[in-house]
């Protein structure tokens, strides 16, 4: 199967080129091609005209929990303590496989719709989000999340440990599975060690909340004298491949942690804003090159998904925070929604760049709505004038999964019905 | 003419009621009645199926230059003062009437396009804006901006005074044509002092622009020993209904003074963020009750005219940066941009609202939208979960300007090409 994409202006991520009119070929599944537009148009299986458009690696959402689309909207202008004690755990409680299944094909379909072709999402119920994802055709690293003391986190790590086995690598590689101890507050340290050395055993990555509010850092200190980051460290989580999110409260020792060991770092600037957790200080972490990306988080502390949102106002929130407005600009606020997400998930070889070699993951946004016209400066307009909603075309692998705003893999009025009797199940 | 819209979920922001399957009726543009789906669906001339949508009172931009979209993407990531000297000013001397017409009008498509129904807006060649607004059929409050020391402003108000002749109260009321003194840092004492008569001579309103940045306080206070609101109190401004945009640095007294004349604040945080001016005080003048509003700026400073990112961002913002989750409800991010946009355009009599006896300023949002499911409250789902993109249909004093996301009342085509052959004068 050989693709032609012709005729887009192409914003490659590889070293910032960018090309006004140009092609993309693949070739089962793989960029072959990237450069200016091809004079031999035949010998293609397919064809798509580019014209009007922009033509770009997907995006890369670093945190989520995407069957919480269910919970959208439930619990609003609270503290995180509130909010997830007295709203989001026990909704959690009454959740089942069927429900888990449907949140997580919501989430797809509202990630692709907007642009996203790889998340790491990181929840429980994870064989049914395995599911969802093999049928939505999206890539993402899925985490039986870990929380518990004593012996009560043992059933979940041996959940966690089974999802491994039964579904690392499947989808010709969509799927990845991790590991996941939620976050200090959460879990005894020795759950976070059985965590770490499982990860370490399985050969893949972790995926963790670290020092997300205030409080979290404040109890962790005076319980134990340590920064949750150095608790983290001290288990044995950062010998493996580590994402890391919202790092709102780091000290200066925590980021040359964090470096050191070569964590990545998921900034969530809207949950962090939506629950007064505060603002990360990204712009030292950036100093100190630790590889920032983005997530949105789940969509009950969002409330969307819409990682263009969330690229805009990392670019924005810490100019204004910081008096400076030539922090992040447009180009590393691009990277850390793609390459550097693709690094934070182990993908780095396979995704996040248009650029020979790499698998098809490619997005094309319409460049003639009007929020995008002129576009004068590429990285500008895709940063800071478009939303998920300009993406019309979303390819994953080589394979199309939203044609014309189409999706092409799922069905969301099957979706809104299950969705629909979830809830009902849940009392909501 | 008699409009029913019907079966839609009616979020009325007339005292937070919501009906979950109402109808709004509309006669010869007036909205007179709002309430439960009507029995008797006959004697109407035109049907609008709302099912599955939320129908709710048109988003109000109390702040921006719609001709900047010619701009947009000009001079990112850099601070208001390089920006505005050495890209956006230089630029702007080389526009011409025709530029502004088609830059308007590319504004207009955009703001239609995410849910505006009514702007205010600042700028100059303004006959042409006038004329862009009257041919979209929005609604704006438009005021050719005086600058300048000692003479040099004179042409520019008389210009402004020639535009509230011909122009004000155009379009059935479309327009309102209101006067302009840019800020304390542009004008002249005697500029702002003769703007301040010529508004309450003409009988209408002053748009200005106050304390945007730390700069523009200091210099201020280093010249005149006053603050910015208090040199505009003390030359006449806010004798008559002022709308100040931006108010990033007040003191407690000059927030004191602006609740004293009932001064408006257009809330911009887009553009305060990216030009590193810093975030405004609103949790302070809430609680002052000064009518805060929200506002877009110009497109070259956000760089998109979204306005339910806009009131997504305030609703976030001030949560994150001053830890309190339960700042600026979803409820209140809501009247922000619409109610308290309609009193601060001194169209509070006219619109903002679903309810009986307003104008017909309504739009339609899709609630299909995967990232609208499930809308488990309303408000929260309009304010968190949505975007511009979510808009579907739009009437302007009873008019359809957009239906099914296609504009009525204007040609993107035409608009781009008029938009390209004035980017080449301009040497873009």
């Amino acid at each position: 199967m050989k693709t032609l994409i012709d005729h887009g202006l192409l914003l490659t991520v590889d070293n910032g080129k960018i090309i006004p009119d140009g092609s993309v070929i693949i070739d089962d599944g793989v960029i072959s091609y990237v450069g200016e537009s091809v004079q031999d148009k035949t010998g293609f299986d397919r064809y798509i005209d580019a014209r009007g458009g922009i033509v770009m690696p997907g995006l890369i959402n670093t945190h989520t929990h995407s069957p919480m689309t269910l919970l959208r909207g439930c619990g609003n202008d609270l503290a995180l303590d509130e909010w997830l004690n007295h709203h989001i755990f026990p909704l959690e409680d009454k959740l089942d496989d069927e429900a888990v299944y449907y949140g997580t094909l919501l989430g797809c379909a509202e990630v692709i719709a907007s642009g996203t072709t790889a998340f790491a999402d990181m929840y429980f119920f994870s064989e049914s989000s395995a599911k969802a994802v093999l049928e939505a055709g999206i890539k993402a690293n899925i985490s039986r999340c870990v929380t518990g003391t004593h012996n009560d986190y043992k059933k979940r790590l041996s959940e966690a440990r089974q999802l491994f086995k039964d579904y690392h690598g499947a989808g010709k590689g969509l799927l990845k599975i991790e590991h996941s101890a939620h976050a200090v507050y959460t879990c005894s340290r020795e759950a976070i060690r059985a965590v770490a050395e499982a990860a370490q055993e399985d050969g893949t990555g972790i995926h963790i909340h670290l020092s997300e509010t205030m409080k979290e850092n404040r109890d962790c200190y005076s319980k134990n004298g340590k920064s949750p980051t150095e608790i983290m460290r001290d288990l044995g989580v950062f010998n493996v491949r580590t994402n890391a999110a919202h790092c709102v409260y780091l000290s200066e020792n925590d980021m040359d942690i964090l470096k050191r060991y070569d964590v990545s770092v998921a900034h969530n600037p809207t949950s962090n804003l939506k629950l007064a957790s505060g603002v990360a200080n990204i712009k030292e972490m950036l100093e100190k090159d630790i590889n920032v990306s983005i997530g949105t988080d789940g969509a009950a502390s969002n409330n969307a998904l819409d990682m263009f949102a969330e690229m805009k106002l990392s670019g924005l929130l810490h100019k204004g925070m910081r008096l400076d407005p030539k922090l992040i600009p447009a180009q590393t606020a691009l990277e850390m929604a793609t390459v550097k997400g693709a690094k934070a998930l182990g993908r780095e070889k396979e995704t996040g760049m248009l650029k020979a070699g790499l698998r098809a993951d490619i997005i094309i946004l319409d460049a003639d709505a009007p929020c995008m016209i002129p576009v004068n400066d590429p990285v500008s307009a895709v940063v800071y004038a478009s939303a998920g909603g300009q993406v019309v075309t979303s390819i994953i692998n080589g394979r199309i999964v939203m044609e014309n705003r189409e999706l092409k893999t799922l069905d969301i009025e099957k979706i809104k019905f299950g969705i629909m009797q979830a809830r009902k199940r849940m009392g909501l």
